[in-house]
C-alpha cells in the first residue's frame, strides 16, 4: 500500500469516526433526575455519626508534621498522631473546595467539568496484571500501558486518560511514573491522573504538567485530577499525604478516596461504613483545604465488600450499590463532586460474572450520579488486572450510559405524531418517514453486541463476546492515531525526565 | 442407598434451604424509593397524545363481536372495528381495576401481592427452543418444560412458576396447554400464569384452577395472571380477545401488554412508543371492566428496539430502559400494577453479551418499581431459547437485587458505631465482635460467582460463570423434591385433562 493510500485510509476512517460523534460527547451532562436510594433521615444519620468519629475517635495523620500542624492550626485537637476535630470544622473548612471544576485536556476540545450533573470515565486503575485472549494473564509492561492509553484515546465515551491503567512491571518503581505520564501527554489529548506513589513522583507530575501547558496555566487551572486513597480505618499515611500537599499547593485536584473493602477496612453495615468514608473524607478534604483553599478536591469512595466465608473481595453486589448511591448523596450535600463506582467485578475473565458486576456497579455508578468515575473499563479480577477485551467491552456499555443519561427528546419529533397517525393500526413502522428521518440517531448501536440470527451468528463461527472484542482492540489500536504534540514541549518533557531519570539510581521500592 | 438415608439426606437438604429463606422472601417489598426518569412534563405530554391516538386514530378490535357491544355500550364510537374512545372514558372504566392484588398460589405460604410497592419475579415466557451447555440448542420439550418449573420452584430468588417457561414442542400444538398447566400445579406450589393461545385453552386453565382451589375461590380470588398481548400497533386480535374475556370473566389477572420491538411496533421514540403503549393498555385495559368490573389487570409494556441496520430485534439498551421507567410512573398515575422488563439479552449464549444485557435490564425493571417481572430468569436469543445455565445465573442476580430493595438498616447494629469505636484507626473489622454478629446475613452471597484467587480459580479447572451454572442446575434439580399435592386433586385434574384430551383431535394449529 502506498502512503498515499495509507493516508487516504486513514483519513476516511478519522471522518468516520468524527461523524459518529467520537470528539462531540466529551462527558456526559445528565438530563434524567438521580437514584437516591437513602432517605434523608439515613443521610441526616451518617452524617451525625461521622461528626462523633472526627470529635470521639478522631483520624491519623502519619508522618507529616506539616499537616499535623495545619489541622492544629485550624481549631483541630493533635494528640500525637490522632487528630479530633470539633464538630462543625471540618465542613467549615470544606466550603472553600469548588462544586465543580474544569479539569483542562492539552486539547481544550478535550476538557471535562466535574462536578454538577456532569459524568466522566476514567479507565481502570492500578492492576499489575493485564490479559487477553491471545496471551492469557501477564504482567503489565509500558507497552501495555501505551496500548490501553490509545485504547482509551479512541473510545468515543472514555472521556478521560486515567493514571496507572496498568502498572508498567518492567519499568523500574521509582521511574516508571515518568513514563506514565509521558505516555499519556504523548499518546493522547484527554486530560489525565497524576503520580501519588510518593511526593517527589507528584512534584514530577507537577513540573511535566508545566512543561505541558506552561506554568501559570497550571497554577491557576486543574489539569490533574489525582487518587489520594486513605488507609481506612481512618488512617492517612506520610505517602498520601505528601502527595496530596504537593497536589493541593499546585491547585491541582484531589479525589481523597477511602479504599473500603467493607468487612474489613469498614463494618459490614452500609450506615456504619458510610459514617467512616464520610469522616475520613472530612478530615482528608479539609487539610486540602488547609494547604491551598479553593484547590479542587473531589469526595472520594472506593466501596465494595469482601465475602465473610472467605475473605476475598466481592463485587457487583448490592450492598456497595446502596454504599455508593448515599454517598453521592452526601457528596452533593457538601457540595462537593463525587468519585466512585466503576465497571467492577471479581472475575478473572471477561465472562457473563464479569458483565453482571460490572453492568450493576456502572449502573448504580451513573443512575447515582457520580462526577468522576475511574475504573469504567477494563477492571477485571478486582482490579488485579486489566483486560484488553473487558476494556473495548466495557467502552460499549459507557456509550449505552451516555445515552441513557440524555434522556427524553419532548420535541415533536420524540413526541412522533405524526409517526403513529401515517402508520396506523395493523401496519409497522419499519419504513414510515419518521423512522427513516431518525435512521441514523433513533438507537445507540453496540459495536460489541450481536444481534443477528441464530443461523448468522453460527454461520460467522458462534463468536461469544469476548471473541468480538478481541477483534475490535486489535483495530483500534491499528487505526490509533496519535494526536499531534508540539515537538519543542516533546523535547522539553523527554529532556527533563532525561535529567530526573539520571540523577539518581534505579529501585523497585 | 437405603430409603432412609435417601431420606434423610432429602431432610437435611430441606432444612438447609429453608435456613436459606427459601420459603421466607415471597416477593419483594420496596424499602428504597423508585427511579423514575421521566419528568412531569413528559407524562402528561405522553397521556395527553394517548388520549389523542384513542380518540382520533382510535383502536381495532378484531374478530371480536362482543368486545365491540360491551366498548359501544360504554360509549366508545365503534366504526366496524375500529374503536374510538371520547377523552377520559378508558380512564373512567379503570377505575374499578384494583391497585394491588394477591395472587393465590395452592401453598397460601407461596401467595405472591401484584402491586403496590411489590416486586414479584417469573421465568422467561415462550422460546421453543432450549439451550443447556451439554446438548446446545434445540427444540423444548414437556420434559425441559417441567425442568424450568423444577428450577423456579427450587429457585429462592424466584416467586412465580410463570407460563411457557419453554414451549413442549414434542406434544400437539392443541393440547400441550393441558400438560404445562398440570406441571406448573403439580411440580410448584407457586402462582401460575394460564394459557392464552385460544379462548378455549383459557377456559381449560379457568376449569383446571376450579379443581385445584375450588370454584367458588377461583370466582373470589385470582390464581392465574395471564398475559395478553396487544397487535401493536393499536390492534387487539379475536385469540386474545377471547382469552382476556375468559379470564376478566372469570375474576382472574390479565396483564395487558403490548409487544414492542420500537421501530417496528412503535415509532422509534421514547415518547412516540410511550404514548401508543398508553393507549393500547387503556383501550384493552378498559374491557377488562367491562367484562367484570374489578378483574385485576396489570398495565404491561414488553419493550425494545431493533437494529436500524439490520432489523433484528435488540436487549438491554437505554432506550428501552427510558421507556420502562416511564411507563412504570404511567401505570402508577393510573393506579395499575405494571409489568415490565426482566433478564432480556440478544446473545445466544450465556456470555458477557447476554449478562451486560440481562443486567441493564433487570437494573431498570427493579429500580424502577416494576410489579411483575416476566422473562426474569432463563431468556436467551431475543426469547427465542431457554436457557438452563442462563437461567440460574439470572436467579443469583434476583437475590441481589432482592436483598438491593430491602435498602438501608438505620438500627443500632446498622449504623455500627460500636465497631467503629472498637476498632479504631489502623486496625480492620474482619474479627470484630459487630462482623462476628453480622456474619451470615451481613453480604449475600452469590451461588455462582467466583471471588477466589487467581491461583485457587486456576486450580479448580479455570471455570467460567456459565460452566460453574452447569453444575448448580443439575444439583437443583437433583436436589427438587415435588411439593405435596391432594391425590384426590391430582386424581381429578388428570381425569378432566384425559376426557378433554379424547374428546377432539390432534392439531399443530
Amino acid at each position: 500500500m502506498s502512503d498515499r493510500s495509507a493516508r487516504r485510509g486513514r483519513d476516511a476512517r478519522r471522518t468516520a469516526r468524527e461523524k459518529s460523534g467520537a470528539v462531540s460527547k466529551l462527558f456526559i451532562t445528565r438530563n434524567v433526575p438521580l437514584l437516591e436510594l437513602a432517605s434523608l433521615e439515613a443521610l441526616e444519620m451518617v452524617e451525625a455519626n461521622a461528626d462523633l468519629i472526627l470529635e470521639e475517635i478522631g483520624i491519623e495523620f502519619r508522618d507529616d508534621e506539616e499537616a499535623l500542624a495545619l489541622l492544629k492550626g485550624a481549631g483541630a485537637d493533635v494528640k500525637g498522631t490522632r487528630v479530633h476535630f470539633p464538630k462543625g470544622l471540618c465542613k467549615s473548612l470544606l466550603a472553600t473546595a469548588p462544586a465543580e471544576y474544569t479539569q483542562h485536556a492539552r486539547n481544550p476540545a478535550r476538557s471535562v467539568q466535574i462536578g454538577g450533573n456532569h459524568t466522566v470515565f476514567a479507565p481502570v486503575y492500578g492492576p499489575p496484571f493485564v490479559r487477553d485472549l491471545d496471551n492469557g494473564r501477564r504482567y503489565g509492561t509500558i507497552e501495555d500501558f501505551r496500548n490501553f492509553v490509545k485504547l482509551a484515546y479512541v473510545a468515543p465515551a472514555m472521556h478521560h486518560s486515567g493514571g496507572t491503567v496498568c502498572e508498567p512491571v518492567d519499568l523500574p518503581v521509582n521511574k516508571r511514573h515518568f513514563d506514565m505520564l509521558y505516555a499519556h501527554m504523548k499518546y493522547s489529548d484527554k486530560p489525565f491522573m497524576g503520580s501519588v506513589t510518593h511526593p517527589m513522583r507528584a512534584q514530577d507530575s507537577v513540573n511535566m504538567c508545566e512543561i505541558l501547558f506552561g506554568k501559570e496555566f497550571v497554577d491557576q487551572n486543574a489539569v490533574m485530577t489525582s487518587l489520594i486513597n486513605a488507609n481506612s480505618p481512618m488512617v492517612f499515611d506520610g505517602t498520601m499525604l505528601g502527595a496530596l500537599k504537593v497536589y493541593a499547593r499546585a491547585n491541582q485536584a484531589c479525589i481523597v478516596s477511602p479504599f473500603i473493602l467493607a468487612g474489613a477496612m469498614s463494618p459490614v453495615t452500609a450506615l456504619g461504613t458510610l459514617a467512616q468514608v464520610q469522616a475520613e473524607v472530612l478530615a482528608g478534604g479539609a487539610l486540602t483545604q488547609l494547604v491551598r483553599p479553593g484547590a479542587p478536591l473531589i469526595y472520594g469512595a472506593f466501596v465494595s465488600a469482601i465475602s465473610m466465608q472467605s475473605g476475598a473481595p466481592t463485587f457487583g453486589t448490592p450492598e456497595p450499590t446502596l454504599v455508593i448511591s448515599a454517598a453521592a448523596s452526601l457528596a452533593r450535600r457538601l457540595n462537593l463532586p463525587f468519585r466512585s463506582g466503576g465497571s467492577l467485578c471479581a472475575s478473572k475473565v471477561a465472562d457473563a460474572q464479569a458483565a453482571y458486576e460490572s453492568a450493576n456497579t456502572l449502573n448504580a455508578t451513573v443512575l447515582s450520579g457520580v462526577n468522576f468515575a475511574l475504573h469504567a473499563a477494563g477492571w477485571l479480577e478486582g482490579g488485579l488486572s486489566s483486560g484488553y477485551e473487558k476494556f473495548v467491552m466495557d467502552c460499549d456499555q459507557l456509550a449505552m450510559m451516555q445515552r441513557l443519561s440524555e434522556g427524553y427528546d419532548l420535541s415533536d419529533n420524540g413526541q412522533a405524531l405524526d409517526a403513529i397517525r401515517e402508520v396506523g393500526p395493523g401496519s409497522h413502522y419499519l419504513g414510515c418517514a419518521h423512522t427513516q428521518a431518525n435512521f441514523e440517531t433513533a438507537f445507540i448501536r453496540s459495536n460489541l453486541a450481536d444481534n443477528n440470527s441464530y443461523e448468522q451468528w453460527e454461520a460467522e463461527g458462534a463468536q461469544d463476546m469476548p471473541m468480538r472484542a478481541n477483534t475490535l482492540w486489535k483495530q483500534w489500536l491499528n487505526d490509533y492515531e496519535a494526536p499531534p504534540i508540539d515537538p519543542g514541549i516533546d523535547e522539553a518533557l523527554n529532556a527533563y525526565m532525561d535529567e530526573r531519570k539520571a540523577s539518581f539510581p534505579d529501585s523497585n521500592v
